[in-house]
């Protein structure tokens, strides 16, 4: 059409940077951040990110260069997500359960040029660094970044051998007239997210500043948060930049409640004390929660918004969570999708449902965010959709712009994930006549026994229904005859008793017989820092335990 | 950074056509359109929009082609705000209020290449197709709406002579297996919005796919409208494409309640009714209401949600509308910016302020929502920021990316329109010290007495506090000795009288004398079909009356 133009006036690459600058306007004077004592204004926020960038800009950071930071939920966690994106760079956050090793794995695939450490992982940073430096790879820049209400130096740290700046230093050389760099295309990278690791090799996957952008306006949205939310930050902000809400909280000018350490005390303290209105949390919170002695509960001041994630949450949790007052929203995603893709987006007519059937469908990952395109469950092979008839089981896939840019350094990774014009998530699913999806397991969990499928997640929900369950994994036992057989680990809740008979036979009466399982082993769980079983580590010792014996009985 | 893709898995153009899609699965059976007895559900409504996107497909139309409608707000009008871009084609929605001439013109200048018309209009339609038929210019295609409860061809209309289609046959033949034309990128245009005319002139704006995601995902965000509002059109569609809740609303599987005209006994009985959660309004809406007959009203089913815009809301109306039980979101921007560009979003703490206090902040046009970057009040020549004083007044303007593309056929209005990378708005205005701007006037509706600068809408709030007035609008009348004098132009509510001493009286009181109008004319006040008032004809009256004296005291 004749009379267009593309200016400074009607285009500008889509940014979560433009949250925080717009939050400094709007929501000025409004709380940010609390932490502790510690509280900051949005526009208090945009001054010290600003100068932040401002100062990694001046040590010498260049677009698209990487900064890595290993923190908890703290407030400088939450300003180095704006701050480094405002540099131009990519913010790599680490995992805070990684051991120096791994550390140093990613530091080098990065190539990190800063490395941000809280004071209580420098002994970590600093393993890390050892080991680089040995091999003759650049080491980054260390910022230690001291506990926030004590921000000077600490003569406790060695900083004379591997830590070249302080945190607060940092921000306080920074000038405000700072420019800020914004992204030249809006596909530019913002952030790097090494997947968590259910199996063994993480892999580097990268988000745009587009993507952030529409997920965190997606996350918003799905999560029904007006403006001014208050966030209780018990997800991990290193888990998909929580779930992309670093960014939706600034876009609805929020408080960001931070938190080091997440217990059921300090939730529970936490949301009376700042009437937090949001919150996230694997089902290990949900747990958590529900577990709490009475002593750590406090009356919740007004309902409280959950998105849960991860895995799929047992309808004994989110019955249970509903009566302490929460309202349990169950949402699914994968790094490679920002975090949240999908929402089982609730239907008032099922509020007449019972309990029971409720919980079931809440159980569902549901439908797909505002920010996706499409969501199907398809056949890997012949693309072709499964039909809608919650039985037949296929890969569920996305399509949309809250899908990762790709791998970095992984071009055949990036191109094997995206074949056919999807993003193969590797989840196993069945698509129910409603248009909703519900997951029924990993491609590599699921078990096939005798020839049968059977979705560890399902035997996995009849387990969490016993009275003294506290939670419970699924793998496959290799057999001779059947192939597979169900191996349950159970962790029991303290003060409770079962037996494996109990276990099995309790199992056996709410399902086919084939899918209960046939060995049961009571020990606690090995678990991922965002709460997920590493159902890997499970598999290895039930293949240890070798073939149960060729005639197990499934009748 | 190595690895990346961009591929249809993580890329796709921004448009409102995935609202539809996604609500069609999510939303599925919930009501999408209400009108009389017409119900449809998100799914039929997508249907019906494939149906009759492929039914035009196959009759002709390209990529980019233009498709006008000449409608109120009925079901059909909703429909076509997909259907059109999901044939490809350009949404050109023209104002009811029009004649044969001036829609000969906008049909001639858009080369509209089909043209739907609400059998209401058809007169004005048979006019303007005449019109055209003479002066050799290619005549579009025309398709009949009738009534929607009345589906079928009416012998009463002449269709022998000028219309080619019926709107339910295009449906019907339509195949549900179209493949939809997605924009292939998404600043593609999506739609035309002739500029409703204060002036006599009018523009054709240009809205992009990727502009109409964004501002419709910013509106329903100031409006906090969360899943599945009941919407109320009593804003009309072709203004703005409905301050692009066309899209909003299928955004968050809303329901549409359609309405073809607007009285304040309709919007009370819907509202009542269908359990209206949100609507809008210019303030000649909100006045229509206040002043609503004891027995057109209704008690309200619950909190209303009122986004008014198009001009400032004077402090009396938004203070009685609360009263009522709604609840008004003060909006402000310009067709060139789709409608809604900033909010005047309420503090909490303004809550405790005296009720005049609030009605006049609420009347501040306040900060710009999530899908523009930046909002400011310069100085037109040197591109200055003002000093956020409240007091020194600049134009306002915009940038981001819901800003328009363009100007259609006028590269030289556009190229003036964004000079210095910025879109400027012609309004003039103030900030106030904590970011929000408030309006003063348009550049051209200001008057200027003996050098002063006089806000034409600081008069008229003062007009509208008189108990007797209905209707305000000031103007300036030359002046021989002061340039120009207020004249204000005041309709008087029904049964209530005044004298032209009174209110001049009245408004010495409450300003500054040099901003009390001097001349005083009792008239109804000429409209444009959004509620503004035509204040050039208004001019032209007080131009008319020639200067008042020499001798005016302004002591």
């Amino acid at each position: 059409m004749d009379g267009m133009i593309r200016c400074s006036a009607n285009y500008v690459p889509l940014s979560p940077i433009s949250f925080l600058e717009r939050s400094a306007i709007v929501y000025r004077d409004r709380l940010s951040i609390v932490y502790g004592n510690v509280r900051y204004t949005w526009r208090q926020t945009l001054e010290r990110c600003t100068k932040l960038a401002c100062s990694i800009t001046q040590l010498g950071i260049s677009r698209g260069d990487v900064v890595a930071v290993l923190a908890p939920n703290i407030p400088a966690m939450y300003e180095l997500h704006f701050a480094v994106p405002m540099s131009g760079a990519v913010l790599c956050t680490l995992n805070i359960r990684h051991d120096s090793a791994m550390v140093s794995v990613l530091l080098k695939h990065s190539e990190a040029k800063f490395f941000f450490v809280d004071h209580q992982f420098l002994h970590i940073a600093q393993g890390a660094i050892d080991i680089l430096s040995k091999t003759r790879v650049d080491v980054p820049l260390i910022v230690l970044i001291p506990e926030s209400d004590q921000p000077t130096y600490n003569s406790n740290y060695n900083i004379d051998s591997f830590i070249n700046f302080e945190y607060e230093n940092l921000i306080d050389k920074g000038r405000l007239e700072f420019e800020v760099r914004r992204p030249k295309d809006e596909l530019d990278p913002i952030s790097l997210n090494y997947t968590s690791g259910t199996t063994s090799s993480p892999k580097g996957v990268v988000y745009s500043h587009r993507g952030a952008f529409l997920n965190s306006l997606a996350t918003v949205l799905l999560n029904e948060m007006s403006s001014m939310p208050v966030y209780l930050w018990s997800v991990p902000m290193f888990h998909c930049n929580g779930w992309c809400l670093t960014w939706g909280v600034a876009a609805q000018g929020g408080t960001n409640v931070c938190l080091r350490n997440v217990t059921a005390k300090s939730i529970f303290d936490n949301v009376s004390q700042h009437k937090v209105t949001h919150m996230g949390g694997a089902p290990t919170v949900l747990n958590m929660i529900i577990n709490a002695p009475t002593g750590d509960q406090r009356p919740l001041p007004n309902k409280v918004m959950v998105m849960t994630g991860a895995a799929p949450p047992p309808p004994e949790v989110l019955y249970k969570m509903e009566r302490l007052g929460f309202n349990v929203v169950h949402s699914y995603g994968l790094t490679e999708t920002y975090g949240p893709g999908t929402v089982c987006f609730w239907k008032p007519e099922w509020d007449s449902l019972p309990r029971d059937a409720q919980a079931k469908i809440k159980s569902r990952q549901g439908v797909h965010h505002l920010g996706l395109e499409e969501l199907d469950i398809k056949d890997p092979l012949t693309m072709k959709s499964v039909p809608p008839d919650a039985k037949t089981i296929g890969e569920v896939m996305f399509r949309g712009n809250t899908v990762m840019n790709g791998y970095l350094k992984d071009l055949k990774a990036t191109k094997e994930v995206f074949k056919g014009g999807w993003f193969r998530s590797g989840d196993l699913g069945v698509k129910h006549p409603d248009g909703y999806i519900e997951l029924k397991d990993r491609s590599k969990d699921i078990i096939i026994s005798g020839g049968e499928n059977i979705s560890t997640i399902e035997v996995e929900a009849v387990l969490f229904s016993h009275p003294a369950v506290l939670e419970a994994a699924v793998v496959g036992r290799p057999d001779d005859y059947w192939g597979e057989t169900p191996c349950a680990f159970v962790k029991l809740k303290e003060g409770y008793s079962a037996t494996v008979e109990d276990i099995i036979q309790f199992c056996r009466n709410r399902l086919p017989h084939y899918m209960a399982p046939t060995t049961v082993v009571f020990e606690d769980l090995p678990k991922t820092s965002t709460g997920k079983t590493q159902k890997y580590v499970l598999r290895e010792k039930a293949k240890a335990m070798g073939s149960l014996s060729k005639k197990t009985s499934r009748l």
